[in-house]
């Protein structure tokens, strides 16, 4: 079915309300969740209101959220148990604040757990004309390269970059699968892709249930395991714990620049474009109709959905919201 | 054969001074050669001098080097066309001097050319105790997934980590190969990996010479592809050309922080210690001896060289260089 932007957008604010966010944070992952379904990542969008509610009714509320700039170009955040759709908010506005006083912004943040996409919070740095970095550990579920143990999140790692008419957005995770995928493949009683994962016992399966008790291989061999690696360092420097066990242990940290460090930031902005026109034209290979652009695909998507003014929402998803609209059943 | 490490230095000196270049670059250079020599990149050492030698010859000598401190965070070094093993240790070098004054240092560098490992920078900087990010955009070579026409280089990526008793370094490449190896592969009459590159008409290829008239393929995909995108971004920013057709049109770039900007640098260092130690101490795969952390082989290789106090080098790669001692033929 289809939503309006705006009815999908109070549904999710509804939903969250009722069950004990306050209003300012529902309004935040609201926004987010309905930017993700329109840019056609359906997972990351109003199925994610199920996972917070849960969260919710499984966890204390959350505490005050602590903003502590250390240096000029620095800050910490201490998240207080809040969700990542938030925090993240704060910590790149934060960043970006940094930057446009000081040329660079670095910000980490802990005691907080799932933003959605990292490509959301690096966007509006570019858009406001930096240049972003972004990373953030996760639950523990992938191990090193030749190990079966679990070490890494899936840890994301998020790029952008001004360009116009869009920015120039790069993210991806560093696991060959994803919690929600190996999920998905269950419920659906389909196999995982090999070499996706080993069971409890470090043996290769493709078996979602034994992938769920055992960890996730890195993607990429020894380069992913590398880059995974940098994403937990960067953690821990984010104010993260070591291995995160629990999804509160997960550090995310934020790097933002301002382009006129180096150069003239329009000469930058004019050339980053140039460059991804130049990849656009460039032949494809023997069977693919056009070269493709990391991120371009779903800008696109997003641009056609709001010129629609909908996005789509499963059904089922929709019936599950709709129910839970008024609050927790006693 | 072996070579003390000092025997070897004066080796490569006399070779680069004879045919030009100044004597303090000379020594930069073959600092940074029998480095990467005695950490077992038998191709990164001594064999470089016979490389450096064909540019100087096909190329005008270097302009002076200029740096110009654009802010309290960052600065741009005009490589005047010298080599950068001098450039890229110049850079690193002021990036950890503005951190060490303002928390953060990012610096650019262009007019310049082959920098051998970017390890060797940024263990410098995290031996410092700083955090350390570089990438360099090198001469086009890699198509992006999907595409067969040459626009990135192998681009290289490169971070490094306070950590005790030696810095966390992780590097690599964004390439399936690189043009090093595929010459050697040529040399010794080898195919290619499977999915390495591709011919001039874009069908793939195991052929060396194909492949060195085609394009290499990106490594590990949609992802690889951009991280290869990000480095050439990041190069643009950095002064570099837009695509490097010539080996000078390359971009380096550095980000040095200190990790006092996040928390107390010496908690942060000893989390990392703990983290590599409890890598190296999870269960590894069946069939796997011990659980590997990125650059601590090198490192050890490194070590055991410095205690042996000699190198390996090939023998027609020293006869060459004792014959090359004395300057160019007439």
């Amino acid at each position: 079915m289809h939503l309006s932007f705006a009815d999908a957008r109070q549904l999710a604010i509804d939903v969250l309300q009722s069950h004990g966010m306050p209003a300012d944070h529902a309004g935040i992952v609201a926004d987010h969740l309905v930017d993700a379904a329109g840019a056609g990542h359906a997972f990351a969008g109003l199925p994610r209101v199920m996972a917070l509610v849960q969260h919710m009714a499984d966890h204390p509320p959350g505490q005050p959220i602590t903003i502590t700039e250390r240096t000029a170009n620095s800050a910490v955040i201490n998240g207080g148990g809040n969700n990542g759709y938030v925090t993240s908010l704060i910590g790149i506005d934060k960043a970006i604040e940094l930057a446009r006083k000081s040329g660079v912004g670095v910000v980490g943040i802990k005691e907080t757990w799932f933003s959605g996409r990292l490509a959301y919070y690096v966007e509006r740095a570019a858009r406001a004309g930096f240049v972003a970095l972004h990373t953030a550990s996760t639950q523990a579920r992938v191990a090193p390269a030749g190990g079966i143990d679990r070490v890494f999140g899936t840890n994301p790692v998020a790029f952008a970059f001004p360009c116009d008419p869009d920015p120039l957005v790069i993210d991806f995770g560093t696991g060959m699968t994803t919690w929600g995928n190996v999920l998905l493949r269950q419920k659906l009683g389909q196999p995982l892709d090999e070499g996706s994962a080993v069971d409890a016992m470090g043996n290769p399966t493709l078996d979602p249930a034994a992938a769920l008790t055992g960890a996730f291989l890195p993607w990429g061999g020894h380069r992913g395991y590398g880059l995974a690696l940098v994403v937990q360092v960067l953690a821990i420097m984010a104010g993260g714990k070591m291995v995160a066990e629990e999804v509160t242990d997960s550090g995310f940290f934020f790097l933002v620049i301002d382009p006129n460090l180096l150069g003239a930031a329009d000469d930058f902005r004019a050339q980053v474009g140039a460059l991804v026109a130049h990849i656009e034209s460039s032949r494809p290979a023997p069977g693919t109709e056009k070269v493709r652009v990391p991120g371009r695909g779903s800008l696109a998507k997003r641009a056609k959905a709001q010129a629609a003014g909908t996005i789509e929402v499963d059904q089922a998803v929709y019936d599950t919201l709709v129910a839970l609209r008024h609050g927790p059943k006693n």
